[in-house]
C-alpha cells in the first residue's frame, strides 16, 4: 500500500496518531543531524507527551550510554528521562548478560568501541578489556604478532569479541579481535550501519570501523542494533508495550522502518531529513515501505 | 584432472620443471611465513637458475616497494633482482600511470597504505598525498567532521583512492578516503587479501585494513593484485613470457592458484606451507584445482 503523505495534512496527522500509544524514535536524522538540531523537535515532543504517548528513543549509536544520550538531549533542550533512551550498546549489554548467560569468569568481552559500550556493560555487571584502554592506542609491534600468535598477551576468559563504532580503531585492536575470534569468541556487534551521518554528510559507521574483523574472520557478527529484532525484543522486554499500538519513526529505510516492520508494529513513519529518500519508498515494487511519512518531524505539528 | 603430487617423485619434478622457461613465486608462505624462512629455500631457486629458469616474484604485499623487498632477500640470503620483483604495489602504479591516464593534475592518488606504496607511485611519478603522512596520524576532531563536509580539508586534485595494507590505518583516514571516493574519485586496492600469515597464525590483511573504506562507501574497488588478471597483463608487459611456458607456486588457492589458471599458464604448483590445505583441491568438485603440489618447495630439490 501506499504511504499516506501527512505534512500539511492536519486530518490525517490527527488520525494517525490517535492510532498509537508508543513511538519509537530514532534520533540521528528525526530529531537532529549531527550537532544540528531540527527546528521545533522539542514542541513535537512535547505536543506527543500532551497527548499521553510513550516516547522511547532508540538508537544504534553506540559510542554513548544512555546517560550519555540523556545528556546530549539536555543540552538540547529537549526533555527526556535515561529510562525512555534505548542505544545499541544496552541491547548488546542485555544480550550478553540475559541471553548467552556464558558462565563467569569466561564471560569477558574484547570492545572494539567507545565508552558508551563500556559503560553499558559495566551496568550489567559484564568483564570487558580494550575499548578505551589506552594502552591500545598504539602501532603494532612486531613482538605483538609473536605474543598474539602464541597467546601470552591474550585474555584467557574473553568469550565474546563486540564491535561498536569506534573512532580510535586501529591495526592492533583489529589484530587483537580477530585472534580472540579465531580462539572461539562470540562475535557479536551493536550495530551494522556503513554509515554515520554527520555535518550534512556521510562518515564511516560501526559497521565500517569494524569491517575490517569481519572481513579477516570471514563471518558476519549478531547485530544488536535495529534493524535486528534481537533489539525489538530486548525494547519490549523492558517496556512491555502493545506492538500493534506502536509506531516506529525514522530516517533509514533499511534499518529503521525495517525494523518496524518486522517487529510486526502497528505502524512505521518515515520522515525525510535523514539518510532515505522518498523515491526508495513511492512507486511499484519498492521493498520497505513505511505507513506514511512526513518531510520532517515538526510537520507533526500541522 | 587431480593434481600431480611431486614430492618423492624425482622423476615427476625432472619432468614437471622441464615444461617451464619462468617461474612465477608467491613469497609469503612459499619461499618463507612472515620472518620464518623455510628450509632450503635458496638452495631451490638456485637449481632453477642452473637450469636456465627465469624466476618473477610475485607478491601482493604492497607495504614494500620492490628495492623493500630486495633488501629483504638480501636480508634471508636468497639472490634476487629489483627487476625480478612484482609487487601489487607496483602493478597499481603501473595501471594509473598506463592505463587510466588521467590527466594532471586531476591524477593525485589518495593513499591508504604504508610507504611501499608511496614509492611505487613516485617511481612512476604520480602525486600522492595520504600514506605515511604523520599530521594524519592522530584522532579525528570535531571540525574535521566540518572541514571535510564542506570541502576545505580535501584536495581538489584527487581522482584516485589507492587502499592496500596499512598498519597505521585509523578513523580520520577512513573518513578522507570515503570522502574522496563520494566525490567521485576512482576506487582502487593493490589487493584484497582477508588475512596476512605472521608468526605461524593470522593477522589482518590488506582486504581487511581496507574494509571500512569498501563497506562505507558500498562498492568494492579494482584490485590490482593477485588474482586480478591486471597484473597478469603487467607482468607480461614487462617479462614478455610465455605463458604455455610458464608456472604460477603459491600456497593459497583462491589466489595464487586461481590467478596462475585465470592467466592461462601452463601450470600451477601448489605447496603446502601456507594458507591452503590438500583437501581443498583434493577430491570431486574442488572449485581451484593445481596441475601438482608439493609439501614444501625445497621438495623440488628432489
Amino acid at each position: 500500500m501506499a504511504p499516506k503523505y501527512l505534512t500539511g495534512d492536519k486530518a490525517g496527522i490527527d488520525e494517525f496518531l490517535a492510532r498509537f500509544d508508543v513511538f519509537l524514535f530514532d534520533c540521528d536524522g528525526v530529531l537532529w543531524s549531527g550537532d544540528h538540531l531540527f527546528p521545533n523537535t522539542a514542541e513535537t515532543l512535547d505536543m506527543l507527551r500532551s497527548k499521553g504517548k510513550q516516547l522511547v528513543f532508540v538508537t544504534n549509536n553506540s559510542t554513548k550510554s544512555r546517560e550519555d544520550y540523556k545528556t546530549k538531549f539536555d543540552g538540547k533542550g529537549i526533555p527526556a528521562q535515561v529510562e525512555e533512551v534505548f542505544g545499541s550498546a544496552y541491547s548488546a549489554a542485555i544480550y550478553i548478560s540475559r541471553i548467552l548467560s556464558l558462565p563467569p569468569p569466561k564471560n569477558k568481552v574484547f570492545v572494539l568501541g567507545e565508552s558508551g559500550i563500556e559503560a553499558e556493560l559495566a551496568s550489567e555487571n559484564i568483564p570487558f578489556i580494550g575499548g578505551t584502554d589506552p594502552s591500545l592506542r598504539r602501532d603494532i609491534t612486531s613482538e605483538d604478532f609473536t605474543n598474539m600468535a602464541n597467546g601470552s598477551m591474550l585474555d584467557p576468559d574473553v568469550g565474546v569479541v563486540l564491535i561498536g563504532l569506534d573512532f580510535h580503531v586501529n591495526y592492533l585492536k583489529l589484530a587483537l579481535a580477530f585472534q580472540y575470534l579465531q580462539r572461539g569468541a562470540i562475535f557479536l556487534a551493536t550495530n551494522i550501519d556503513s554509515t554515520l551521518p554527520m555535518a550534512h554528510s556521510f562518515f564511516p559507521g560501526a559497521g565500517a570501523t569494524g569491517a575490517g574483523v569481519v572481513t579477516a574472520y570471514g563471518k558476519t557478527p549478531v547485530a544488536l542494533g535495529k534493524p535486528s529484532q534481537a533489539m525489538m525484543d530486548a525494547i519490549e522486554g523492558k517496556f512491555r508495550f502493545d506492538r500493534a499500538r506502536t509506531c516506529m519513526v525514522g530516517d533509514r529505510l533499511n534499518t529503521d522502518i525495517r525494523f518496524g516492520i518486522e517487529g510486526k508494529l502497528g505502524g512505521t513513519l518515515a520522515v525525510l531529513t535523514g539518510v532515505s529518500r522518498k523515491e526508495e519508498f513511492l512507486g511499484e515494487g519498492a521493498p520497505i515501505v513505511p505507513t506514511a511519512y512526513v518531510e520532517r518531524l515538526a510537520d507533526l505539528l500541522g
